[in-house]
């Protein structure tokens, strides 16, 4: 299909049209939809693995890897995964009409911040089909109006989600631009939606750093992101070193190739010699290769000696750069330095380093005593994740429903003027 | 003096380096170094007002308006404004180290939310001097290291009053670079600025429209911002008619010249025989011109036909589009088509009449039966404005100290890990 720019146009301000009514929807209204939605994705499994298949098919022939293919491939228990999801989304408090805050002036005027959606959203993804579902779940739930562009592996399992949402917003008699789908496969349609300032309150991609660099470039709309998750840990000198290690080998093993692994190890000196040992022999058999600067390697002598482009780096995967320091006060520093504000983490006991390091650190979460791994929206309690921010703008660190809601004043008067 | 990348650059890195420190800083520093900045305005007066001087000579040489040398000029009544104005922002709460919110999860994390400031801001101005003494106390107040780029025309001025703060700081052995000055007038070094996203966390433009877009174009760094004031205020049918008289002659004519001055009257037709004969002499005795619709000509047949691009017009003058509606609904419509969602009005007894419009017009601040004059960061007790936003992303409406906050998650544990 062609990149058809009237087409995109006019879907556009239909969905900006459909965000002034899903604006207005009862908690109870919506909540309704979102539980037909999940009826209709259980009711429609077939069908959507038919349209998937038709993906799996187009890729295989193209020799994407095994891995893609997996992260792009339904059965059965993921579309009941998605369906759960939509309900847990439904269960999940309504971030609209809710008052932040209300006070009263001495003339009289009583104001009041009250919360609101944000508009239309565009969100830009990669491969896997339950983020169509998860991202229409939430701006739905939020009042916000959608705009999906997923990847073109994808095209046929996304479109097939995407009509499940609107066959359920048909029946309610509900404008189906509020979750709308970009029709096209050609590139040229980002660009063309990423220069709709007017209409596009907000943009999310979601993929790797280059898609997300890509998007900031070309676009004057706000983008809500992180780059890269270069997370570090700092073992102080009062750490518990069991737990510690414990920590460690959690935050760096658990799951390697995601934004909140820990890329860099940092050792206070004094606890070097009693710490690295150790947890450089679970980390060995863990498979996790070590890139160690000169004083870790005199207690990680297998490990491999650090570049200095390793520090501040985003593995992604079983490898870790370790530093001995001075003190904390380095060690900071370090993360001033290196680090990519996104978590960032001390283990100590010692209750005054902890409050320096909670004080000075400044990431979207600062962790103490716990590993990166919980910088995340459910682990965090939000039930539900649309992304992590390291902007200060707006939204920052892990992303709810409050992430997807600005908010207006209400003031109420009763004939006051200026003077 | 020319541009000189290197040499805005160290500075701009010397500005995020302080803006750790400044970030760091408690209540009580804070408020001394702004008391001590003030009694220096005072003591200082003469030789500012000898700066000032030079400026407004160079300016007059120039042959610029005489509103514009007004707006120029400083006295000594205008720098004890200034002081006063120091001490206000020194003696507002502090928005930092605020604890937004916090909360258990079942595994024993304790998440906390807590304020901080952006980092570094840059503040584009156009002449008035003051704007240097007011930003760079709520960026200081508000733990924010701030760089100042003002007109050409008030150059001298606006450098004897940064000195004021350098000064201040140096005697507090404080990093001079947490108040920085743009210390050249070639229009390249904005642009220059304008391109450090990875060291400027904000860019707030004071000034006209034109300034507004360019800065918008020409920078990837967030910007928050209204491009234009255009307020509407609808005259209900079941409004009391001697308030809204009132309301309407302050809203349009107390200060026509700002952005929350009225820009267009909707009036409900079964009112308008009463309403607009009356109101419109008020007006007419004003000076005020209207452009009107065909309906709103039967009652003001002096008016002037209103050109279509007469409504979504911002005139900031004593002009008053005048627009004639058969129901509330039209009139939310027109304001949804023709608004720039900063301030608008409903003058209406009727409680159901107001609940719908609080709810469906989407404008930063939507008030009820009040002069849209009182939208304004001092008229809703933030004591200090850095600017308004018609934005949905951060700050929306008058912006205060907490409009140059952001906030961290910090979270607590005792070693736990994810599994």
């Amino acid at each position: 299909m062609k990149t058809n720019q009237p087409a995109l146009l006019k879907m556009v301000t239909a969905a900006k049209k459909a965000s002034f009514e899903t604006a207005q929807l009862g908690t109870e209204v919506k909540n309704k939809i979102l539980a037909a939605v999940a009826c209709e994705l259980r009711a429609r499994s077939a069908w959507i693995l038919a349209q998937n298949a038709k993906d799996i098919k187009a890729v295989k022939a193209s020799g994407l890897s095994p891995a893609m293919i997996d992260r792009l491939t339904l059965n059965s228990s993921r579309i009941e995964a998605m369906a759960r999801g939509v309900e847990a989304v439904a269960n999940l408090p309504d971030p609209i009409g809710h008052l932040i805050s209300s006070w009263k002036r001495p003339n009289g005027l009583k104001i009041s911040k009250v919360s609101v959606p944000l508009g239309v959203i565009l969100i830009i993804y990669e491969s896997r089909p339950n983020v169509t579902v998860d991202c229409a779940a939430l701006c739905f739930k939020s009042g916000n109006a959608v705009i999906l562009r997923g990847g073109r592996e994808a095209f046929y399992s996304n479109q097939a989600l995407v009509s499940v949402f609107e066959k359920i917003l048909g029946k309610f008699n509900f404008s189906k631009a509020c979750v709308s789908f970009v029709r096209t496969t050609d590139r040229k349609a980002v660009d063309a939606l990423l220069k709709m300032e007017e209409q596009i309150n907000l943009v999310i991609p979601r993929g790797g750093q280059t898609l997300i660099r890509k998007v900031v470039r070309a676009s004057r709309i706000p983008v809500v992101k992180h780059y890269q998750g270069i997370c570090h840990i700092f073992v102080d000198q009062a750490a518990d070193l069991k737990k510690a290690e414990e920590i460690v080998i959690n935050a760096k093993l658990q799951r390697p190739g995601v934004c909140n692994a820990m890329e860099t190890l940092l050792v206070h000196e004094k606890i070097a010699a009693d710490f690295l040992p150790k947890v450089g022999e679970r980390l060995k058999s863990g498979a996790c290769e070590l890139r160690t600067d000169k004083l870790a390697r005199k207690y990680l002598p297998w490990g491999k000696p650090a570049k200095p482009d390793d520090f501040g780096r985003e593995f992604l995967d079983k490898i870790l750069a370790v530093k001995v320091v001075p003190d904390m006060n380095a060690a900071i520093q370090h993360i001033q330095t290196y680090g990519s504000g996104h978590t960032d983490a001390i283990l100590s006991e010692d209750r005054q380093a902890q409050e320096q390091f909670k004080q000075r650190v400044d990431s979207a979460s600062v962790m103490v005593n716990a590993s990166t791994r919980f910088s995340d929206g459910f682990e965090f309690g939000f039930g539900a994740e649309i992304g992590i921010s390291t902007d200060k703008i707006h939204a920052r660190g892990p992303m709810g429903l409050e992430g997807l809601t600005s908010y207006k004043y209400v003031v109420e008067g009763n004939g006051q003027i200026r003077s």
